[in-house]
């Protein structure tokens, strides 16, 4: 695991412990941490906050996300997906597909490079969510 | 026009008079709105405020979107499509896409029921945004 993933590891943990999905993403240009972030669903009690939108608005109106790569300690769903389409975010770095493939597919179609892997840290820890709080994760990422 | 493609025009209209991005969304469920919003990219300064994503978040956590309509004053994005397939909302009716046809044929993919419009009020709102700021608008929907 490089440190970015690391890095979207630590803000899936700091989701866990505050309650919330643990899911965390981080957005990388050239080796630069451009934005970071976590689910939070459960905080902010809205259905939108997804750990890659967090991390989106963190980075702020970057005008351009060319050369830029999304972290997620997990596949990223289709409302992510839609996003990093949108956005041209032209590369996927993927901490588990375990818990689902997500929109992987999509982002193939659109060109997207993904690279996967299952460490079993990030399986671990949405596991330990799941068991916890079996409907609050079928009311986010469940769904699809 | 229908009532409910109204409020969305209004909610554009608002978004238009604050200095933003002019388009508008709302949702709705058995004739009952459940959340409006419009685009806030301008006003947040965030590029994750999209309309439909803000009308999703102003709905709150609804558990299931079964039987619910986006509507909007243009054709969803890439992002908001992306949306609109991962929370499961079955139908989306468009008041534009002469300035681009979105994620429809993706939509149309997922199983997504699409009615489209060119109702020229919201064409034209559109038109004197895109005039006044043609790189913000390009910053935003203008990527795809």
């Amino acid at each position: 695991m490089d440190k970015f993933m690391q890095y979207a590891l630590e803000e899936a943990h700091k989701s866990f412990q505050e309650g919330g999905i643990p899911i965390g993403a981080v957005l990388v240009r050239n080796g630069v941490v451009l934005g970071r972030g976590h689910n939070r669903r459960v905080q902010e009690n809205s259905p939108i906050f997804h750990a890659e939108i967090v991390c989106i608005h963190n980075a702020g109106r970057i005008k351009t996300y060319e050369n830029t790569i999304m972290y997620s300690t997990m596949m990223p769903c289709y409302f992510c997906g839609g996003a990093i389409i949108q956005f041209g975010i032209p590369m996927v770095v993927s901490g588990e597909t375990f818990h689902g493939s997500g929109s992987r597919d999509l982002l193939r179609s659109f060109g997207v490079t993904i690279e996967e892997y299952d460490f079993k840290e990030c399986i671990s820890l949405m596991n330990s969510f799941i068991a916890k709080f079996p409907e609050i994760w079928q009311e986010d990422c469940g769904v699809r």
